[in-house]
Formats: structure tokens, C-alpha cells, sequence
């Protein structure tokens, strides 16, 4: 017998759907009245259909249609003014809590039970976490986007809550259909081949993790990818090369998170990669108990934009002695030319040192930066050169980095740096930093912008 | 590896336990202060840590521990009255959707949040459903229990949404753990032994389906149990005797829903019965396309106390002649004397169908009419002496009734009930009750009560 | 889709046997007929109709007809003497491998080929199985009886290979269709309710295992019950008792095999004990490094039978010492009179460690005894009063024992009983053997029986 | 817990390797005295290990020892011929089912039990499977192989039976291991990347069914690919292109069996692919009852090899018109020239009609065709270019054949096949063919070679 919503609907879909095709008057209702119909109490098999429709509309829905069902719902299915006003009213005469759920309750948007009740139709959750991306895509031509948004999160939050989200393993015995996410969403490496698939989830020393969903099972939320190494690594090749020797996983050291990927944009903001992180390293902490150190080989995808920002503002921190090495930057295949290599190398690491440990007075503004830190890692080490693809180039003039997950200092880094934005920073990249600081301050004793 | 909370735990249960117990300053901390750190943004492993530690204070609480607990949750985590006071302020001023968003947002309770992140220790959705049972059961002794019960309610509307419930049909391949579940939960004729078990799921004429959520994997929330019959049944025996004989499925006409049991009661309030008859009927003609009639054989739980009512009341309905009937239900044993019966007989099926049609001008008060009567389905037939069990002669005098889904009318069937809060009702009982309210009226020109 | 042979029974089944039965030829077709077919090399698709037609003629069978068929296979479907003839003279002229293989080829009975394809009928392994099982049962009735046996012996040691044995634990997450089975099966310790069967399966200190073949997925080959306990058990009671105290798994030092049964009389003679014992051996040690010891408590089925043998023989091995205290057997209630008991002691103790050791100059006969010796386990304790069960007090006087399973000394102990058929038996033991061998020289200088 | 011995010896695997690495003097031990060891009755966990011991050391065997051990099977672990004797004069003595018997097991080569037996050990199946395609590889270096390869070939016939196969779909739900093997088996039309596998399993017009042996859970044994369509495809593009209209399944009318592939070369001869059509016309009918038609989409692989034969032949069957016509395929490049592909249009269409149908008064000798010929399928037509890759051109000039199943036929087409060796053909080829046989009679009395 079918066994969930998903399956039972692959089941009878063909039938269902030819159905509501051919007689449903539902298929050519105004949107306002699936809506309706949605919000009101119908008997439990209706409430089904109704949301099966309004599914099924939308999947049907030109960009164009999409826009008026947002504004729609924008519009006409907030909460009830005069229900809040009457709601107010009470709570003041007698600031009961009873008094603050009536509140509570008058101020949720309608919107949210249609929603809600949408999540019914088969394969709802996965289309209600695309409909959240299609209206991020048309945030701009949606009035009160806003406030719709915030309805699609309070959901989310409460759906995909920690306790409902399963981490797998993901290998060869993984299905066809989760490997080919892997494929689709892997956002830091590409994955081009099934040979390079392999070579992410097959080796040995390769492992690779994710969140589920029990109602997207086919669908990661998020994945980590692995690698256990000996010393932490300095370049992305000690980690990717195919002709690498493979590490015996008992004689590991150090476990490299080298790549996490967000894989629904319709979850944005709903965090799950710390959690993964956590969930991960217990796990391999079970598993292989020589495990010492828990690092990642992160890009920078902002540096490089920082650091032109910084040359085109003649008022910037830079040090006329970094500016004047800086502008072998312009010059084509600096990379290959180890005189310009050796002589970007110093400035190069020192600001991004400054720039990563936030030291330069402001919070930190790279991504994956806030993200480690945030979750209280500690940024560990500068690597030079350490990722010569062309994206690595481009984006963070080939530096990688490694954020390290000290068990003991978590909490600790993580509280400091929700207190003051600034994360823990090793001694060694603080040092780095500090001498950029200085050749900034000796030149410029204005406060670093 | 491990793939869910639940099993994780299983795997470093033992350890994180321990660990908890020697080392952990958690242990000891005061329960407001486990609660603040929930409360509290703590790095993603602390935050699963803290709400470890709650979930296993919880399970370590006496009673009396439990009382002093939700107090606190109704006392100290509700919302905040001065946000509360603000939001409404700047409501007022400009009565905008974000303003409406910050209003509904300032008046959630902050248990909300804490039940919440509870959710994230392992096993913790079947805690809070249990939590709940706690609360269910000390509810007189707790001054803020409605407040503190909407906010488990609202959860678990969210959690328990239609579109998260598995429909799972269990016989002999389902696990050990989930059939004794069944066992322990039927609550409408018991299952005393493993033989009867296999009676109520092995046979190819028996079907039982359940709901299942994906966090509660072993343990349904709801399960009906089903009969595939030529006729529509008049008697329990018809149903449950051991030795009659069964019916080739394809043969089958009508499917009995003889059994409902709702296993949580930590979930009351969130109903699954409506959908899961839905469900089935849509699995079984999906499976069964002969089928032509789905009915319950239901209970009158209440009727045999409905009409001790009557009796004790001298200005009641109850006409001279029924009263005198009746009183052969004082004389015991009643049932095999055929002379007491045939005089007990008209009357009583008469009653019941005036008890149970909700047309001596009130609505219906008979729990399990009232819950297939607002499902949508028409009350069909009375049978008489069709249920001689001691429960069944004690609570509604042998009488069971048969509710019969008709999938064309189900729909009009709810939304006139909702309106009128009267059932549908077939032509001929219709007619019983007609009889009885004229007997009634005209001894009696009053309205009936 | 329909996943393997017995699923896809299911699905076609109904559609597949209306159609046998209806307009298939076959149906009515004399057996020898539908044996010829299954021989015949048809088209892939016939060979598995005249399967079907085979298996589903057979299971419509009654005994009379199942002699007759068993009565056929035996008579006409051995080896043709006339190609044996030839593959002799084509070997004895030769003497080649080849020569050999074709000889080989030449003596298998055709019936071999029938009983291989029918095989391939829907759950036709279960079906060979059990067609054994019948023919074991009308073995006195068949001419050929031994020879049919041999070829069903033939296949089932190559299809129950112990590489397509699974290890499976089973517990309340086993199917209800498995663990029926366990009670139905379970031959030493009867399960008499579910709530016993949850004693033997649920708490931590209690462990079962059996083996399965991929083609009977629902039916054990065999099961062993295990607990988990300090010591080594003297007494049924400190196993099965409902309320002893739980034994924490990880302290356990001892594993109790103290329930062995098999499942399938239809494989008699291929023997799962010995493999099950050593793999469960290796499970526990894997998942409990803690235990120290693998011992059974066993029965002695045959022990009374024999006591009884010797004390009606005039000449046999007993002392006239012992032959006057066994008068206290006949004595109703024995084991409730402290006197008896005590006098009885001595001798029965003394008498079972001969029995068992097989010390009296013969072989063990016991079959429990042989078993486990044979496996190269050793007699380790002689336990009184251990079982007072109705079944323990008339086969073994409520003697049990434990053998012990030495990783170290199985091999060794497994080769002596090979070589000698007499078992390793602790010092202990032996010295309890020897006092009654003496007991018994010094009254009679002939050799034991 | 561990399932099976697969599962089982990968978590204990690290641990035993170790030991019998380490300290085990099994790893030193000449083969003979490992292969006696097999040989003998140790106790059942010995029996393991022993089988443990020489699966590992054949694993790390080169194939200059491969070659000595397949010689050591071959020469010494026969039959033994003084018990052969024996077992002759026994049975010409007496004549009776037992002397058979006796005969039988005493003709029974040693290895059998040795091979039999190593199946215990972690991988047993897949690794004898393997041994036998080393086995075949070195077959002319090894004197008795035909010998050792019936021995394999025994066991894998009881092994391999038909009740025991499992039949799959295959899709994005697969494993990723049983995908990669897919890739790496399909040996019809090369799968080069992701991509292409996902054309080949996922749209609604595709399926992909597979065998399975319960012991080698991830490597199917045999797999056939099927598009559904409304007509008898004449060119492979009209199945594989990319841009192809999708089919929806319930309005095929046609079932293209376009590819079978063979997995394992180690069961050579042990036949799985009539029994794979056979079952996926039975799941395929049951699911999509629109079906009409059950054909091919075939290759003729040999039939270039066989037209070069007759051309270098000056006395072959060939009609003078026929040789001149085939000069053009001399001419690099002829399909783009559609005057030269006209020409050879009849010449080549009739002679394949002829070589495929036997009725040159041979058998047929092109692989494909007897294979489904002997079936019981029907060579239903010959297509014109119908494959245009490289290989399509270089095997078979670009011809492509489609085979029906008519279930209502194969049987008799079957016997008829097995009786004459030439198989059915539909009128119009048989046309076809005569017209071939005519030019060339016309021009040689003689009979066809």
C-alpha cells in the first residue's frame, strides 16, 4: 500500500489529476476562492482536495500568475484589523494570558492557515519551499513582500525544527536521485563527472553528510563533504587531487569540512549548517576516535573584492608600501611568476588576516567568515596560493583559510562573537594581522574605516 | 551510521548520559536556568546540549515536580508586556503588515521557544507529546493551564500537519513494537491475546491502517480497523466472531470501519480521524474497486445514561408508553428473556434514533455520532441487541449503529452540520425518530427539551 | 514494482491461478505429465508456468495423493540405468576427469532436475521444505524412501549453504510474522503470551538471533535465546523468572544459551547450530567486549529414560547403593520432601555427569549432549533441582547443565569428540563420573553395558 | 546489528584481517594443506575461518598462482577412483536407488565441496563468481579446466536458480553502486555520462529491469533497458536521441527490449536472459495493461563478418548481382551517398533476412539471434540503417532487427527452434529471404553451403 502523501499521490495521481482536469470546478476558480475554500472548515477528504487544487494551480502558474497569487495573498489574507483591535482592546481591560493568545492568535496573518493547510496536497512541502523562492525572486515587484516572507519562515522554523531533520551518510549506497542533488547543489567544488562524484563519497578518506527532511527524502537540506587527513591542510589539491595517497581512516588526525552547500534557497535564513557541523563531528568522533582536530579549507569569496575596494579608495588603510606591491596584481598570470608571487605573498596574507579576523575595527563582512565564526570556530590559518582554480583566483586571489573547531572553545567563541561581532583568531593570523595594522597606522592615524 | 535523532541517541545515549550525569553543571542548575539557556542563543551544539539536559531532567520529574515546572512555564515564559505594549503602540500609529507581524510576534509566549528547542533533544517530539499528557492530567492544579495548553496545541497543529502524517497499513509485517501498541491502544473492543490480534490483521477480509509522524516511528497516533463484507453488518458478531467465515476481498461490497482509536492523548484536540477515514476509503477503493459502501459499526457510548436520564426525569420527552417499556431494563438479564426484549425493542431503537439524529431539536451529544455525523457521513441504521458485551449492554443497551460514508455526500452532509450542528439521517431512521417524537407530543403539547 | 518470486506471487497470484484453473491444460493433467514438462527444456517463461502448475497441484494435495506423488518421483525419476551403464564403461575405458564429471552426471536422479525447477515456482523453496517435511512423515509408506530423501538432502545442503545464511537479531522491531513464528517454534521454554514473549526479547540483559534465507524471509531457520548474567546460571528460574533483576549489558561477564530451536523439520539433517552458536558468539563479544564466558543451561531429555533403563535392567551399571536410593523417584512429590531430595541427590548428580560424559564406556546418546560437545563444547556443571517443570521433572529429574563454549579449546575439543565420540568434561564433572564408575566396579568386574 | 556474512565481515573485517595477519599460521600455510582443511569437518566457527583463510589468500593471489591453484583443484581435489570402484562394483552388484546414489556422491569431484564451502566466508558468492571468470581467462594454461569450470558451473546452476533471482527495477531510487554498475556493464550502447544514464532510467517512456542473487546485493546479474512507444521502432535514434517526444506510459502500444547486457562474466552459460524477458513482460503487462506489442530493437553483430565471408567466398551462396551490388560498400563513407545506399538497400536487407533466419538451410549463427529465436521470439523485420554509429556500421552495416515476443507463440516457436534450430519468422522477412535464395539458386544448383 502507499505509504506517505508522496508516494500515495504517485499512485493515484494520474487518476486524481484527470479528475480534478476534467470536472473539478475548482480548476477554473477565481484564486481568491481556492483561497477561501482553504481557510474554511470543510470535511477532512475536502480540505485535502482543496489544497490539491490550489497545488495543483500553482504548479500550473506562469511567473506572471505567481506574482498575482503573492500580491494576493499580500493583500487580502493578512490578519483581521478589527479582530486585532478588538483583541487589543481586551488584552488592556485586562492583560490576562488568556488576553495575550487571543492576541497572538488575532495577529496571525490568514495567509499562514492557507499555507498550512496547503502543505496537505502531495509533495506540499517541497512546493511550498519553491513557492518561497519563486516570491525571493520577485521580493521586488511584491508589495509586502515582507510580510509574507516572515509567514514562509515562521513555518519553516517550526517544520524544520532540529528534532525533525535527519543526517545521513551519503556514499555509492546512496540513491540515484539524492547523488544527482549532490551533483546539482555541490556550490563550493563542482562536481563535473560521475568519476569526480566518486571521488567525493568513495575513498576511504572521504566522507560526506547530510540533513533530511522525513517529507523531502530525496532532497537534501544541506551537505558537508569531508576528508580525513593527517595535518590540517594548506591547499585545495591536498584534499581533491586525484592521485592523492588515501589516508587510512584510523590513522587520521584532522577531519576537513572542505565544502557545505545550501541546497534550498526557499529555506534562506533558516540555519542548518552549524547544526550539521556538530551533528558531523560526533559522529566522526564515534567512528574514528583518533581524531584530533576538526578544521574546514574554506574559500574567502569576498576578499578579493575587498581588497579592490580598498585600492580604488585612495583615503583606504592600505599602506603605500602594500598598494605599490598590490599592483602586481594587474598584472596578467602574476600567479606563474614567482618573483610577483613572492612579493604579493606578504601583503596578501596579512590583509586577510585583517580582513577575516575583523580586526580592522568593523564586524566581519565575508560570508563564510560570519558563518564559522559565528558558530564559534576560530580562524586558524592563512593559506597562500592554496587554491589556484580560476573562481579561487578570482574571488579571494587564490587564499584559502582554516576555521577550526576547538570543542572546548565553541561556546565560548561563539557567545564573544555574538557579543561583540569579532571572532577568536589564532595567535600566528593575529600576529599577521597586527603587522598590517601597524604598517596602516604608521602611515595613516586616522581610525581605519 | 546513525540516521535520525532517535537513533543517534540510542548510539551515544549511553556516553552523552553518563557524561550529563558525573560532570554536566547542568544537572544541578535550577530549572529556570536550564530554561533561560534554551531561551538563550547558544553555539548549534550547546543548543542541542541544553535542551538535552532539560529533556532528561524531565524524564527524572515526580509529579510533584511536573506541577512546579509548568508553573513556571505559565508563570515566567509568557510574553513580555512592556514588547507587548510597544508592538501595540506602533501598531496603532500606522497599522501596517510588518506592524501586524510584530504585534503577532511580541505576543507569543516564550514557551513557545523553549518547547521548541526541546523538540531538538532526541526523542523529543514523543516527550512533549507526553509533556502535554502531564499537563492534560494536572490541569486543575495548575493556575495558567489554558494558556500553557494553547501553546503545546499550536505546536503540535504545526507539527502534526496533514501534510507530515504517514498512512501505514499494519498486519503481521509491521514490527512487534508497533502491534503492541495496537494492542494496547484499541480501545473500542480490546484485543486480549495474540490469536485475537492476528484476527483483527491476518484475515484477507480485515484491514487496519494507521497515522504515523515521522519523529514517533513506532507509535501511531490513530488506527481504525476494518471489515470487508457483503452486507452492512447488524451485529458485532458479524465482525468479530472467530469462526465466520471470510470474505474473498475482491467479493466484497461494503467495508466496515468497526474500530477508531486515538493513541496520544498528549494530542488531543488535533484531530486525525476525519482524514484517516478519508485516506482509507481512497486506499481501499484504489485497491478494492468492487467495494460500493463505506460504514462504521459504531457505539452509542452514551446512550444508556441519555435515557436514565430521561426516566429520573418525570417532565422529560418520554412518553407514558416508552416509560413503562423501559422498565424492563431493570430487570436483569433482560436480553435472553425474548418477551422483555420484543417489548424493549420499539422504544429503544426508536430513542436511539432520536438520541443519535440530534432532532429532539438539539444537536447531537453522542461523542462518536458527533464525530462521524461532522465528518460528513448519514446516520444509516439503528441494530438492535447488536452488541451483548458487558460494556456494550452497560453503556448504550446492545445498540450499535451503522454511519455510512457516501463519498457524493459527504461534503454537503459536513457543511449542513456545521451550520445546524444536526446530522444527516437516513429515511428510515428518520422515521423511528419521528414516531418516538410523536409519541412524545402527544401526551406533551410542550417543546420538547 | 514486484521486488522477488514471492511478491510477485502475490500480486499475479489471484490473476495467474484463475486462469491454471480455468483453461489450463495442466490442470487436470496426470502428474507424471507435469514432472516430464518441468524435465523438458521449454521456453524460460513455460518452465516457470509448469512450476506454477507443479507447486499448485502439490499444494491442493491430500496425504493419499502426496504418497502417490512421492511414490512416482521415488520410482521413475531416479537415474537411467542404461546411461549409467555406458558413463562406467566410458570411465573404466579412460579413467579421465571428464569420465568422472559424466558419471557423475549419469547417476544424479532426474528427480534432482524436477525438484530444482520447481523451484522456481512462486515461494517455492518453503514449498520443497515443506515437501520434505510430508515425505519424512510418510517415510514408512515409501519404497524409495531413502533415496528421495537423499536428493531433497542433496539440494538443501547446497541451496542452505552457510553463505546465504542471514544472522538476524529479533526483537520487538522484528516483524509480527517473524516473531509469531518464535512462538510457535520456540521447542524448550514454551511462549505461552505475548507478555512472555516480550520477557524473552525486550529487557537489555536478553538477546535472540536466528538465521534466515533470503527466499523465506518471514520463517527462521533456527533461533537461540539468549541472557545476559553474572555468573552461570544454576537454575531455570534465574533466567526465566518475570522478576529478576535486569542485568546492565556492558557488566554482564556471562552469555546463557538456554533456548535452541529449530525451525524447519523439512531440513533435517542439514545442520545451522553450530554456525549459529559461533556467530552469535562473535556478535556479542563485538557489541559486549565485557563477557567472559559462553555457556549453555541445557536440559537432558533422554536422562530420565535412561535412569528408568537401568533400574528395570538387573544387570546394568547401577550400584545396588544407587538402585536402593532412585526408590525415592517413585515417590510422588519427591522434590517437595527435603529427605528425598537429599538422598537422591548424590546419585542423580553423579549418574547425569556419567550419562552426559559418555564415561561409561559408550557414546553420549544424549542428543542436546551430543550436539553441543560436538561442537567442541565442554560439559562444564551438573545443576540439581534446576528445572522443576512438569516436562524437566519427567525427562531429566529436573537435572539441566551447562556446557561451556571455550573459544580457545573448540577446535581441540571438537577433534577428540570426532576422533573418539566422548566429550571434554570440567574436572569437576569428571570426578562426580568416576565416583559412581566406581560405585558400580566394585560391586560388578564385567565391563559396563 | 550485522545482517549477513557481507555486512558481518565488513564491521568485524579490520579486526580478523589483523588477526590472521598477524599471528594466524593459516597465512603461511601451503594451499593443499588450506584446501584439506576445507576438506575436513572442523568445528562449525573453524569451518569459517577456514574459509576465511583461503578467500583471503586467493584474493591476494597474482595469476601466476591463480594458475597454480586452479591447477592444484584440477589435478588433485577429484573424485577419488578407488572409491569410484568400489561404488561401480556395488551398484552392477545389486542395481539398486541407493547404489546409484552411492555412485553419484562417489563421482563427485572433492573441489565441489572445497568451492561449496568457501562460499562461507564474507563475499563467498561474489568471489567464487570472480574466480571462475580468473578460471576461464586462463583456461588453455590449465589441463583439467573443463573439469574444474562443470564444477562451477554445477554449483552456480544450484545457486543461481531461478527461485532465488530478484528482479529490480532500476531508476534514480537505485543505489549508486548498482548504478556505476550500469554503467560499466551496458554493453549495447555505451552510457558515457550522468546525463545519459538519467535518459536511459528516468523519463515516464523508460524503464530498466535487472536480476539480483540475494548474496551480491549490489551487482546485478543481468539488466535489460525498455522504451515504451507507440510503434516498432526501425532506428535506434528513435529510442536513444535526446530530443525524442516522451511517450506516455499508459498510451504505449509497444515494449522495445533495446539492450540486454550480461554482468557477470564468471556465470557464463548459466542463463538468465529468457527468463528476464519473460518476467518483464509479466510486471510490465500488470502495470501498463495497454501494451500490445513486446519486440526488440537488436543488433545482428556478426552479420559484416558473415557478408565478408561470402564476399572472399567465390563459391559462396552469393548472386553475381549481389556481388557487384556489395562492391559499394568498399566506398568509404556509402550512407552519406544515397545513390551508393540505395543500392545496397535490397541486397543487404535480403541477406541479412537470410543469414538471421537460418533458412540458408544452417542454423543461426549471429549470437542475438539465436538467443532470441530460441526464446520462442519471432524475427519480425530487418531495418535499414538503423544504426549509424561507428560500431553499428562495422558490425552489422548499419541493419538493426526487431524480434517480437508473442506470448502467444513463444512456446510453440520455441520447441520448434529447439527441434530444427531455425526459428520463426514473420512473412514478410521470409519474403525477403526467398528473393536472396532465388538469385542465387538461379545462378547455382548446388545447396547452399
Amino acid at each position: 500500500m502507499s505509504a506517505n502523501p508522496v508516494q500515495f499521490a504517485q499512485k493515484i495521481g494520474g487518476a486524481l489529476m484527470r479528475r480534478i482536469q476534467r470536472r473539478d470546478p475548482l480548476e477554473s476558480a477565481p484564486l481568491s476562492v481556492l483561497c477561501d475554500l482553504l481557510l474554511a472548515d470543510g470535511a477532512p477528504g475536502q480540505a485535502l482536495h482543496n489544497a490539491s487544487a490550489l497545488a495543483d494551480r500553482y504548479r500550473r502558474m506562469t511567473p506572471q500568475d505567481k506574482r498575482a497569487f503573492f500580491t494576493l495573498l499580500g493583500e487580502h489574507y493578512g490578519a483581521d484589523e478589527a479582530r486585532i483591535d478588538l483583541a487589543i482592546a481586551a488584552y488592556q481591560a485586562q492583560r490576562t494570558p488568556a488576553g495575550m493568545g487571543a492576541l497572538h492568535a488575532a495577529s496571525e496573518p490568514k495567509r499562514q492557515q492557507i499555507l498550512r493547510r496547503l502543505n496537505a496536497a502531495a509533495g506540499g512541502t517541497a512546493l511550498l519551499v519553491s513557492m518561497r523562492k519563486d516570491a525571493l525572486g520577485l521580493a521586488r515587484e511584491l508589495p509586502d513582500f515582507a510580510a509574507l516572507d516572515e509567514d514562509f519562515a515562521h513555518l519553516f522554523t517550526a517544520w524544520f525544527n532540529a528534532g525533525f531533520l535527519t543526517l545521513k551518510r551519503l556514499d555509492l549506497s546512496s540513491s540515484g536521485a539524492v547523488l544527482n542533488r549532490l551533483i546539482e547543489y555541490e556550490a563550493v567544488h563542482e562536481i563535473g563527472s560521475w568519476a569526480e562524484l566518486r571521488r567525493r563519497v568513495e575513498p576511504a578518506d572521504r566522507r560526506c553528510y547530510a540533513f533530511f527532511h522525513p517529507s523531502m527524502p530525496d532532497d537534501p537540506l544541506i551537505f558537508v563533504e569531508v576528508a580525513l587527513t593527517a595535518d590540517i591542510p594548506a591547499h585545495i589539491d591536498e584534499v581533491l587531487r586525484s592521485d592523492r595517497p588515501i589516508c587510512e581512516p584510523h590513522a587520521a588526525r584532522t577531519a576537513v569540512f572542505y565544502s557545505i552547500s545550501n541546497c534550498q534557497d526557499g529555506l534562506r535564513g533558516i540555519s542548518f549548517g552549524g547544526l550539521l557541523i556538530k551533528r558531523v563531528v560526533d559522529e566522526l568522533r564515534a567512528e574514528l576516535p583518533g581524531l584530533r582536530r576538526f578544521v574546514t579549507l574554506s574559500p574567502a569569496p569576498r576578499f578579493a573584492r575587498w581588497i579592490k575596494d580598498l585600492r580604488a579608495d585612495p583615503d583606504s588603510l592600505l599602506s603605500s608600501e602594500d598598494r605599490a606591491a598590490l599592483a602586481a596584481l594587474d598584472q596578467p598570470g602574476w600567479p606563474d611568476d614567482p618573483g610577483a608571487a613572492a612579493r604579493l605573498q606578504g601583503p596578501l596574507t596579512g590583509l586577510a588576516a585583517l580582513y577575516l579576523s575583523g580586526s580592522d575595527g568593523g564586524s566581519v563582512t565575508d560570508p563564510v567568515g560570519r558563518f564559522h565564526l559565528g558558530n564559534g570556530a576560530r580562524l586558524e590559518r592563512v593559506n597562500w596560493l592554496a587554491n589556484p582554480s580560476a573562481r579561487g583566483m578570482a574571488e579571494s586571489h587564490g587564499v584559502m583559510v582554516n576555521y577550526l573547531y576547538d570543542l572546548d572553545e565553541i561556546e565560548r567563541n561563539h557567545r564573544a562573537f555574538e557579543r561583540t561581532r569579532i571572532g577568536a583568531v589564532a595567535p600566528a593570523v593575529a600576529r599577521l594581522a597586527r603587522v598590517e595594522q601597524r604598517k596602516s597606522a604608521r602611515e595613516a592615524p586616522r581610525p581605519p574605516a
